[in-house]
């Protein structure tokens, strides 16, 4: 049940901040660089380069981002963070994978942890990712845990030379960057609602134990989400209001719109914490409804028929001196008698709603 | 389940900020775009004009007020936006419905978001729409979802050339239309305490399990009454409040009223959903309520018979020497102790309030 | 179930600001006019005078208080307000008789609105009313919705030459209705509490369905009280802290007074919010008791009786050859087996105290 | 049910604030007045003196302690006041039993009220009394309801010549008494404990439906406690924070210390309300396990029984031709074949763990 | 139940602030005192002697850490307290060890107060303990209840000469001493939940009512280990912004990474609250589930077997003149109805589900 997080804190532990711990859990897929510059004039586009060409490539003027998918190596962050002199603790938060959304203004640069979130489509869940982003004096480097293509609409626009991107600054490639994923989260969000859906249809049709469990799973998957995307909350937020030399206040506007939909993603997350909850009621409200049932049916064929068994063991017995037993209609009208009995009960019941 | 806020979320990802969607699920009613040019001297109406006459209109002094109903079209919205100078990432909030409200403060204009509540008899349900303010010096602009007679009560007071209305600015008219928005929540609030009312006469007389759906249904559309009330606090409350040339003091007056409106309409809100929790409390205790009673039933009658039966069927017994059966007042005698015990039975059930 | 602050609003939607709308339900009660003229030296008191006859009298030296019940009359408050210069949003919240509790600086003058709570005997619930207080440079005028009693403390209090109220100015008048009103809350709150008291009663000795319905509509009312009561804090520290020439330092000492008793209240209404969700749990585990009970006497009368009519059962069973039909102390010795099967049952029963 | 706060409210409404009411249901205990003049070089103790005496007194040099117990007589009061001129509403306070703790700072003193909570072992619940401080220039009063032993150990220091307090002023004696009052929590707290670990052993024992009425007594009870410890937070962390001249800096340095002691207390309380609302789940789930027992017994007698039953009957039914009856050995197959069905029954519900 | 908080507050209450009071209960351990002294240069350790010894020692430049396991002895509490001019207030709270995490600038020293969690493997439960941290200009001085090597890894990164400690001041090392702590609180998380997933298995398969409790129990467990970290995130903000010349504003840069750790411990605590509330809902649903299968079992026997012995019983009636007894095929015929009865019947419930 154990958080990645917190695994990724335990192995830490006693180490110095700012050591590099290589997590060889996942030393599988190979890091990837790629490496952009550009400005309003031209743009270059290095796929999948070496980590001697990238910091080569990165003296040219305009705009330089580094894209670096797979933080396994930890001398490649080391290189990178010598080349830009980054504060250790930055390169110590890159390659934890637990780090909680975060924006850290180290002077020089501005260090931003921001959560993805990805839909596991074998485990039918959502997981998370950390991405990290570091605004410098005309340069951005992304992080990302493993070789994901959620950036690749950045990269179209940036192809185009008349688009907005192209005319801007570090800035708001960062901003655009960060409008990118939170993009994302409302593709995910769209995945959990079908599922809720379905669940809601589930219950509704054929309610078993295991309906229970689902629900159960979906509120804590809501509540996995509801942590990775609240922190966002307060990042871009304070990425509006920064006094920092590093963001100009034209791309403020922009990042002011990316808040408002991080605003959406947390409401219709709070939306769907609503939506499991009333589901518990509804299951738990179905039990007491379907015992109910089970009892009406148990009471109803019960009390009809102790009564007229109740009669019949009447002329069972064997008194010498029973004078019905010798009537010539009496085993006829005790027939009539339970018939009009059961008769009366099932109205009764019938006005009761029984039956 | 999905709502419309996320779908038009989804449509945009990677688009860059600013980018105009034209939304082709919904290109049925055709734009309608009125302006209304006054002072308080005169009053000049242009209803349903075309978009070039409406640009050369608003050149006109006084205060002009262009109401555009529909934002199917992404040219108008975009002739506006280049006529009046206005950022891009307001055209694009105005052609996306699924804003939260807000009010955004671009230095040359205000743009305010308003979320205007429709009821739907044919689902019964209320609805909400987008509706888009744009305040700029001496000039409104106003956009709707669809062609909806709500400023009707505007234009009659617009046309008494006495009223409050003509003898104020554009900030002036900028209130009266939200203020109008406002007034128009207490019309759904209505609506829905109907509703509200009848369910739970329908909860006291004969509750079903589909009266826990409505229960359910309910809280789910108060929840969305909620999402679209709540922010309108905020952004009332900062239009009170703001620092800008556009809003004149006098006229924070009257924003000042609105927002004791909103506090109500957000006050009636929370009632709501106190009544819908308790509905619910009731809703599960009539469930266990009515299984006592029919557990009672089941234990009055087994109780009573049971016993009488194990009488009967000691006298059925065929062992050949049971004194009684020879007696010749034994039946007689069996029977009374019979009714005996029910009799003591009954007094039984009677104390304790079962029957 | 809708409330008169709904039903105030949707009358005056489409109006302008500032619109005085009669309300013709309730023409019945005619409008009562007072008006007293004091200062530390003497003191006038002119009772159910015209409208006239008060404004011309509103002219002397010395602190003015008008006191108007029934606020029907469009034309009275329109007079008043031109007479003393009042902003017409405050005329228009006068007359609206839904207000929330609030504090309003028109510089010239302050408008205070306080709900007044009152017992209706009748409907055995709390309601509350609507009291506008303004206060002005030497006046203040007061307005409630009927002839209501509540202020004669303060004319007592004003008619002796010596009582402090006589020294100080209008400020301390006004202080003192506030406080007149919010003494009074403690009425209301006392019959409140006397009817939980009798509700708890009710729940421990004879719960029926009906108290379920009692413990929602307290849990109600007690909602209500809170809805009332609670702006009253917001308002009450305003007028403390407020920066208004007409309120003077000493005064405010006596209204941080006031500020405490309406947190007693508050505090005392959150205690009554807090009994009635535990009478809901009470009632609810009462269900659940009761449902034992009834089926502990199914259990044992069932346990006892269906194994002995078993046995007896076998016995009447007509096969040729069964022994012990035939035996001279058969019939006795089963009697005794059953004798004994019942008694360690019993014994069984006793021990697992379910009798 | 109603509180004495509530009580003693409702007795002063009309009257002008200020007004003394003396208490005539409490008019037993006679006052005792005791005042200590002290300095670091000398210490003078006066106890149960007149009133009179003390005023004397206290125009000595040096610190002075004034403790009143019995707050009934409204002249020693009033004496007291004139002689330090007190405002009225301090005296006010003073005098009304039922004041939230709090600090008011009426310039030439401060006036701060805390509760004091006591056990009354007869009714076996807490209570809680009003204890007011004034801390003046020199001189600190302490009014108390009855005649409490509370202060004892700041007796004892006090005589002391060599303790902190004789070496400081009136404010660190104030502090100093604070302290006594909140260390008197823990003691209230630990008996609270006490209760609930009793009770929580009897609801695992035996619990009966006293037990639920005990619980809900139980959260009643620390509700009250919340309600008397919760506004001393404030009140302490404003006594650190004050800016009066009475109140040195190096004093303020205790006073945060007791601040954690009342933050501790709070935290224990909150503890207490977890404690109390699991009690309530427990409970709850007792009954369903209860039940769930007693339908376990029902079920499997009869579920053993009526086939048996009906085999039986089978045999008792007297048709002229039922070819079994006449089989020598019918008898003992038919009760083999019930023995069977019994045996199967029973290990079907062993697989269950139904018994 | 008592915690130790409570019962440490109890023992001092009546003394003065600052009074050391010896907590004779767990005078068992003897004291050990280490320091260790080191600047960029050098490195002198001196473990296990003499307080005597360790005053001395602490006269030495360089940064000097003094460790101190077991506080049971005031006297060195006392000396060390003289020596480094200490505060009263700081001496009382180091040797009381039921305070809150708490910072205290008293301006020539820093008071930090911090849980510490330990895992008590006997009872299974997680216990803390009380960690003092002093750090003063060059000297830190720890204070903990009982022998941990909680600080080892901080001794080995210190003999490093290459370490950043090394080259740091004393704020760097109380840094060093505050994240070994947090990070230790992960490891008491990982254990917490191991627990929990344990009990939710065994929540799954085979809940008895002793799981209630164990899942009682960790909801406290929880509510403590919230009680202990919450603070922290107080603590570590105030040490992250504290305006102090013993904090160098590099160091606080590593206490912000810190303040990231502990909120991810409090996230962490949080998802184990939701949990096991979560379990609680299991838990009950699981009762209601289990009593659903008891009755269902009930009704379909007592359902198919009650009508069948009616029919027996009717047969078994002695009335001289039923005519089915003496047809030829009676008995079979009757049999033959029997069966299609309870077939019948059984394809009831098998469309019902119930079987």
């Amino acid at each position: 049940m154990i958080s990645k997080t917190l695994q990724s804190r335990i192995k830490k532990i006693g180490l110095q901040a700012g050591s590099l711990v290589e997590d060889h859990d996942r030393k599988k897929s190979p890091n990837t660089i790629s490496l952009i510059n550009y400005d309003a004039g031209q743009y270059r586009e290095n796929l999948d380069i070496s980590i001697d060409e990238c910091l080569l490539e990165s003296q040219n003027p305009g705009v330089t981002w580094i894209n670096i998918c797979g933080i396994e190596n930890s001398q490649i962050v080391e290189l990178i963070g010598r080349h830009f002199e980054l504060h250790p603790l930055m390169l110590e938060d890159i390659m934890s994978r637990g780090q909680r959304s975060k924006l850290d203004d180290y002077k020089n640069a501005l260090y931003i942890v921001v959560r993805m979130l990805t839909y596991n489509h074998k485990k039918q869940m959502t997981e998370d990712e950390q991405v990290s982003l570091i605004l410098g004096k005309n340069f951005v480097i992304s992080f990302l845990e493993s070789d994901n293509p959620i950036f690749k609409p950045i990269y179209e626009r940036l192809q185009q030379p008349k688009s907005r991107i192209r005319q801007r600054g570090a800035d708001y490639l960062c901003y655009a960057l960060i409008d990118c994923l939170v993009d994302n989260y409302f593709l995910i969000l769209e995945k959990v609602d079908e599922k809720l859906g379905k669940l809601e249809e589930e219950l509704f049709k054929s309610a078993v134990p295991d309906t229970l469990r689902k629900i159960q799973h979906s509120k804590r998957e809501i509540l996995n989400l509801r942590k990775s995307v609240w922190p966002m909350r307060e990042v871009i937020s304070n990425f509006r209001r920064i006094e920092s030399p590093l963001v100009s206040d034209p791309t403020k506007l922009y990042v002011q719109d990316v808040y408002d939909h991080t605003i959406q993603a947390i409401d219709t997350i709070e939306s769907f914490r609503d939506i499991t909850s009333g589901m518990l009621d509804i299951y738990l409200s179905n039990l007491s409804q379907r015992m109910n049932e089970v009892m009406k049916v148990l009471t109803v064929v019960a009390t009809i028929f102790v009564p007229l068994t109740f009669i019949a063991s009447i002329y069972g017995m064997n008194f010498d001196y029973i004078p019905e037993l010798h009537w010539e209609w009496g085993y006829y009208m005790v027939l009539s008698v339970m018939l009009m009995i059961s008769c009366m009960m099932l109205y009764y019941f019938k006005r009761k709603r029984w039956i």
